[in-house]
């Protein structure tokens, strides 16, 4: 009887991606670019840190875009399914200061994830890492506290979390992610997924 | 900025201590001995599981006595109050069978824990340690992960996870425990624990 631990990714897994809305609602077609898109993540936010600062966009600005985005639809349902049969950790290559409100809406979900520096004047002057390869890092401390690790995620930077787990599942991903990686299984919709992390189980769980 | 988690103990932290409900509901006094009265968890184990064989009590049994249990009083709030500004991780040395129905009270935290064994006739036959040593080597997980880490418990099995946390607090410990570990600090209730967080914290938090 295995003692299990589900990693989801958060943007393109529980919420929509934040960078798209903020892009959307502040007319900046350049913040549109995503970890689909781009695969180094520190060149994907040295761009998103220039484009801000060109277009003086302050923390309080995207804070406010994303106060006003919600869980993808079906998100609440599947995660309170989840953690009634799994202990689950949101690994996310976002920050705390942008996380906050939609972590409201899913519950207060565990969530890893990185910081913002913000100047004086509100801008956002910098991000801090916590941890370089963050997900895979975290799935591997799990593994030697003698968990059994299932993840899944969408994008690039999920990858290696995917790779490290002992179940890795890409949720609803990108046809190039699924071309460049085709030995992770694919899941469509929140039922698929749960069907899979069911049937990974070591025990009887009901449905979603 | 630091990113900071909170480790918390279950049993006389967030919830009452288990087996002495269950030696108070089936009347088997026996069962009253915790990690407060005997330090060495195996040997507590180990007369436990001797103590239900000869009373022929089941995990069903056990079960129905847990399932009357509620969380200390303030204790909801508490936690909820520090999942707003922190990741909280429990870290207790109860097992998954005994602590769902607690768990759902208090709104699915995650929780680190053990494994019963059961036989067939439903009775607890041995339990597995996820791992030895599991609350202290959790925190230094969560360290060698680039986060701060915040600890809190009652009991024996708490100091090492104290120790070996960033901020170790003793809450609402027998005497004995106080005197053989001087230098942890003591909190009585959850308002004093709260604001000893809030102080420890790098970040502006708003109060309990």
């Amino acid at each position: 009887m295995a003692m299990e631990i589900v990693c989801l990714d958060l943007e393109g897994v529980l919420v929509p991606e934040i960078w798209i809305n903020v892009a959307a609602k502040t007319g900046v077609d350049q913040l549109k670019l995503t970890t689909r898109d781009i695969s180094d993540y520190d060149q994907l936010m040295r761009h998103r840190l220039a484009v801000l600062e060109r277009h003086g966009l302050t923390l309080a600005d995207l804070q406010a875009v994303i106060a006003t985005m919600a869980p993808l639809p079906g998100a609440v349902e599947f995660l309170a399914w989840l953690r009634r049969g799994f202990q689950v950790v949101i690994l996310s290559d976002t920050f705390y200061d942008f996380a906050r409100p939609l972590m409201v809406q899913l519950d207060q979900p565990v969530l890893f994830c990185h910081d913002l520096t913000v100047d004086q004047a509100g801008r956002v002057a910098d991000y801090r890492l916590r941890l370089p390869d963050q997900k895979r890092a975290a799935v591997r401390a799990f593994q030697g506290l003698n968990f059994t690790v299932f993840a899944a995620g969408d994008s690039y930077n999920d990858t290696a979390m995917l790779n490290q787990a002992d179940l890795g599942l890409l949720f609803d991903p990108p046809d190039k992610v699924v071309a460049e990686f085709p030995h992770l299984p694919v899941t469509r919709n929140y039922q698929e997924l749960a069907e899979r992390l069911r049937a990974a189980s070591s025990r009887p769980l009901s449905g979603l």
